[in-house]
């Protein structure tokens, strides 16, 4: 994604339009050049490969930002295409996203069990040559590997699909001309600052909705106990329901910081705070589902005792990280600008209509 | 103990005996006072009695406290006197922390259950509704009950000893008077301040061997993964050794802590952030212990794995306690006075030969 159009109108008098034209160009163009690499990789290596491949990361990072385009940006374009779009770029970013979240998964699962059973260089963990160290390894690593080769058998069918060669149709066109509306007419000054202002307001109501004073004070033991959510209807307890009602938030909220990265690239904004929050906020939700996996894997019929212990104390020790991802934005959160007009006030990185660089996710 | 002999020299010209005997005269008093309380408290309670007495609060403040002068000032005694007493006073003060220790560890790790297995008014935990947190709880409090019940014939027993009998007999001679050396009769600011330095120089010795730095870096997952000690000579891994010597320089300070808080109230000093520190250090211990004990019982045979699973959580939340009691630590001891010059020459909060007052531990 280097090879940005010089071509793009970067002047204080482009239109909204030519300002998402261009950016929509050139993520299409991106997504059509990842498009078969991507394919090409899935198909060729084996179900249970160890890296992900470029292709499909170049892939996703396009799939992404026109998503958040689409989002944040959707008043200046044909009501129906952008939901119809943004449906099927969900459906392709879901698949994508699901044997590499697989393989990251495996590699922070055993690697913390790694860690807590003890290793030469860095000293013994907790659970230091306990019996059921390896049998919960092997047991995590069967079950991760087969849920990796089921999701490569998915992804490798619904990469053949009449779904993706529509998309990929969708993206063919969208190079040409983006269907704009009536509002991509205004300035893109007047137009597209209040639609940015918009996505760091949707982010700072979701984060004004999290417990950020509770945790930013270290080991608050809220990822272990009182979680935020309140008993089911029935009265029951239920642990997966409270976690899953905890994190929920969270997730949330990794969604809306990405849609404000894209909005303030699309600004021509800097925007590395927002990276740096996204990682924070990936880190959350990757322990959150390690997390669900040990308590999972727990849960096996036929385990011994001493397999059930070792992943107990894993289950706690990726809440303990979800804990520390949560003091981590906690801790970052309060050092932002203040609000969005703040953000959109930085001088624009390369102006209007710079096409959007190279990054990382 | 708040009936303090007034009769204490407080004057500028006392001699180091005068001051160590004063001390001395009060706490052996407290001793003789508390002993037949504790004995008969301990007597009439059943094996399983939930709150530790008073008599035996007041009794172990006494023992604590002649135990410490006669470490820090144990120049100014006659040796083997000193020697011997030391000897005597660490067997009761074990005796007597026996029982309560156990109890306030039964409260801790059921507490910790009950919070990791959710409750009405904090929101529930990871474990909420878990089938195994039922099982976990009546096994700790099965295996600690008993546990409670064999101190408690132990204590009972030891109490009834020509031992104690003799070691009571020495705290009534120590009333009338303390088998003085040479050294006492220097002046009390001569003798004394030098050895309280010396107990606050073996403080910091041993606080310069804590990983302060890595502790109060928050989740820096000191307490679970990366533990200080080395693999056994014989190439094995052991977890319960490894945390054992992970943990055992952090108690070595406290105890360090509580011989320079008693050295402090000899000189007439204030001592209330040492008691401080005293108290981070007493959690660290007691996380520590619980999380051996929540280890052990993930050892009985014949256990569900959803036994096994629950106290493998409880197990990595009392060491997460353990990193949080660091980190406490951690975050209070840089910004105490950097040497024992400072606290000694912190004005006398009575004067010299003030009686220790009653205090908490």
């Amino acid at each position: 994604m280097t090879d940005a159009p010089m071509t793009a109108p970067a002047t204080a008098t482009a239109t909204a339009g030519d300002i998402l034209s261009s950016h929509l160009t050139a993520l299409a163009g991106a997504f059509l050049r990842a498009l078969p690499l991507a394919v090409g990789e899935v198909g060729a290596r084996p179900g249970a490969a160890v890296v992900p491949s470029a292709g499909t990361g170049d892939l996703l990072r396009a799939v992404r930002r026109v998503g958040g385009l689409l989002h944040t940006f959707g008043a200046s374009f044909e009501p129906g295409w952008v939901q119809e779009s943004r449906t099927e770029l969900g459906w392709l970013l879901n698949l994508l996203e699901l044997e590499p979240g697989l393989i990251r998964r495996a590699a922070r699962l055993l690697g913390a069990l790694d860690g807590l059973s003890g290793s030469e260089t860095e000293g013994p963990g907790m659970l230091a040559g306990h019996a059921g160290a390896p049998k919960a390894r092997a047991l995590l690593d069967r079950q991760l590997t087969l849920a990796r080769t089921r999701a490569h058998s998915t992804v490798l069918q619904e990469l053949r699909s009449a779904r993706l060669h529509a998309l990929a149709d969708r993206m063919t066109l969208l190079v040409a001309e983006a269907p704009l509306a009536k509002p991509a007419e205004g300035r893109a000054a007047a137009v597209l600052l209040p639609q940015a202002a918009a996505a760091f307001g949707s982010l700072a109501a979701s984060t004004q909705l999290l417990p950020l004073q509770r945790a930013a004070t270290p080991y608050g033991g809220h990822g272990l106990r009182r979680l935020g959510a309140l008993p089911s209807p029935r009265g029951e307890l239920d642990a997966d329901a409270a976690l899953a009602a905890d994190d929920a938030p969270w997730h949330r909220t990794r969604v809306l910081v990405k849609r404000a990265r894209y909005a303030l690239e699309v600004c021509g904004r800097p925007s590395a705070v927002l990276d740096d929050l996204d990682q924070v906020l990936l880190r959350h939700q990757e322990a959150s589902e390690a997390a669900v996996t040990a308590a999972t894997a727990a849960r096996t019929p036929r385990i011994t005792p001493a397999t059930a212990y070792v992943l107990g104390v894993v289950h706690a020790d990726q809440r303990l990280e979800v804990q520390a991802a949560r003091y981590a934005f906690g801790r970052r959160w309060p050092e932002l600008p203040p609000g969005a007009e703040a953000w959109l006030e930085l001088p624009p990185a390369e102006g209007w209509g710079s096409a959007p660089e190279s990054r990382t996710a």
